[in-house]
């Protein structure tokens, strides 16, 4: 079980998270490329971190809404999100093997990964954006009870998946996170630890009504903001070591 | 000789210059990166025209200022401008390679182009963005009367310049060109093509003051805006074609 | 019957429509406040044109999205789209008053004018927006059906409405127009007069499906761009000119 | 002696200073307009804090550079300027005058700020932008040696000006503040009060040099970052509130 987090979420003046704390910790870095957050010297900046910790980079593409931190859904055409995917990639390749890393995967950001998440032919779309990058990548999605139509949609792509659970979410019994707004959505840090080891040790999740939920995943995303961000991260890398040894 | 051209510098809803029709008759397209004009779709349709007409594809960075066209001088700093240029040119290649064409050069824009044309330190810090990024990419520059000075420099960078003049503007005896706001700054048609013969057959201009003045050039710059930018194009195509043959 | 029409919609470098040649025909310009076209320079030249042609000046607020000319659906909370057209009209207002003209009335644009009219909740807040505002302002909506129900609406906020109909715009049979993909959607100049002629001498427009709608109108809404904008705007003109002599 | 500090300066997700904290300690907010810092909301959320603590509020335009926080010079054409100052001060009103709040000066940003300071020419524009304001703003301005000079222009504008000094920052014999860079520029908490206590009692400043400046301030600028900012805030604040006792 690997540990990803967004990252290189600043943009000019402004600063988001805590970029240097939290490498050491993650395996995965997921850096913003510009359309939400992230300007080209906190892209470089979040590479030069990320290569330093021997942090594998991943593209984190998003719609293009600075002032809405991409978190707002906007229909675009198909043609015009794969367009927008080869730039905001691009864009970070530039930056990266520029400083002698490279980028290996890309996670969509917010709006654009939830409206993935929940619509099919959205899903495809990314994934044949991905597909067709000039450089094999993978594609970090949610590990969800349909990971299997998923996993046949990206081997029509030739396309690798990468699954992703959440550790610090309340799950709901169709395997999808509860809304942020709900009380209890978010886990404390013992909760999130406790439903860390469950999702390593046993591949599976408590739902909000008590069931139990089978979660095949290959990476947790952590949340680098938050007070008890790097607290939270450093006791699940622990786990993670723990349970490997 | 070579005849290049600012393209793909539309923006959203907004359309500038005929790229569609202008790319027959051009060999290298300077393709706007999203910092001064052109946004992914713009940057794909353009890419796709290039490569339909065997146009070899330049990278046109430029400063952040969309509102001022990347116009507007800006004073940043040398990794700001580095990171900046990395950035714009992965954005690019991103899109380009994507569709199976590949960046070939770069020819910063506006005034960032005239910044650096005007500032030996700043040129410096241009070719070693050029020079560090992780592809050998060639950089385009004004001939001057201090080639030879510019030359150096690439060669300490390990880089290739290619070097432009204008058939369409009127020098002044230093090498630099007449600022646009004075008469006559501006050539009409039948003066731009008689310019045009006269760098390609004597590597020469007359400047405003009658002095000969010698420019060696690889590739002369059309503007793809203007009611007579395609006829202007259309001719030197003929011309070069004919001298050639 | 008057006529309203889109302007101020360049950007920067970017030209849109032909606001100086549309002025004198029209009674009612819908000036872009800069999020999705229009910045303070373009702003400046569309009122200084109103103002020459007596031609009553409107705020064309729109959701922030430049790159998408303001025609992608955002989903913002309501104290969000009540700030944004808040700072959208008072920019306008800004810009007109230091001008000596005055901002008569609020037509949303694009994405926004489409949401609003699609959902009655939208256009109570965008209700609310206008009546909060420190001065009165009318608010430019669709004329359809449903009119009463938005006078109602209006009634509770204290908000004048002004209803506008589409002349060159087909309607279908529940009085949305017709989407503009599908053929036939958009008129040509000649059916555009006669529709105009139909709207103003009967109040009735006929669908497509050959009913006779009622639409009770203000304004009729011209649009700037396209080949035939001006001769259709100079055509209404002495068709409106004509029918009130 | 009043307090002003810049508020304000967040964007769409990301937070800068402590507005709420700040608040109860300054006479004179100076709000963001967009173009550097502050979306719409950002905005109508310092105006009600303003608001709430009696707090004046002022205008804090900027050349418009999201990405480089309002602090990189342009060259803008003297229309432009008056332009962009109106749409920024209108923008702010259009959402004060709607919370029942109202703009009281201008003080411009960052490099607009240092480069209306440093040429007597641009400082004019922004004295004709402000002063052909529709509505009768004061413009904040650096005290200087030259306020005399500047007090000569301003009448001719009939424009009143809003004179402030910095309490945390060292004096130049010649009355410019020491670059931020150089060390010893910034003062700190206890030599930034014993300044502040100068400035109000004798009007003076001690320079880097050891000599005693006469600066006449209306108002003292604090910073709202920084670890101490509240802390010398609510110090200044006792400070002034004793000396006026």
């Amino acid at each position: 079980m690997l540990i990803n987090c967004d990252l290189g979420e600043g943009f000019g003046a402004w600063k988001m998270g805590q970029d240097e704390q939290l490498m050491p910790y993650v395996d995965q870095a997921n850096i913003a490329c510009g359309f939400h957050a992230g300007d080209p010297v906190v892209m470089q900046r979040a590479v030069h971190h990320a290569k330093l910790n021997h942090v594998s980079i991943g593209a984190h593409p998003a719609y293009p809404d600075l002032q809405g931190f991409g978190r707002r859904s906007m229909r675009l055409s198909h043609s015009e999100l794969i367009a927008l995917l080869h730039y905001q990639i691009g864009a970070l390749e530039g930056v990266a093997q520029s400083l002698g890393a490279s980028v290996d995967y890309v996670k969509p950001h917010g709006a654009l990964y939830n409206d993935m998440m929940a619509d099919t032919d959205l899903l495809d779309i990314v994934m044949q954006g991905v597909a067709d990058y000039h450089r094999p990548l993978s594609l970090m999605i949610q590990a969800t009870p349909n990971w299997q139509t998923h996993q046949h949609m990206a081997d029509k792509h030739r396309l690798t998946l990468l699954f992703e659970a959440f550790a610090d979410r309340r799950y709901l019994d169709n395997g999808q996170l509860q809304p942020r707004a709900q009380p209890g959505a978010v886990l404390d840090a013992k909760q999130c630890i406790q439903q860390a080891r469950q999702l390593i040790k046993e591949g599976k999740v408590t739902t909000v009504s008590g069931h139990n939920l089978s979660v095949k995943a290959d990476t947790l995303c952590v949340h680098g903001d938050g007070e008890e961000a790097l607290s939270i991260a450093a006791q699940l890398r622990s786990l993670i070591d723990e349970l490997a040894s």
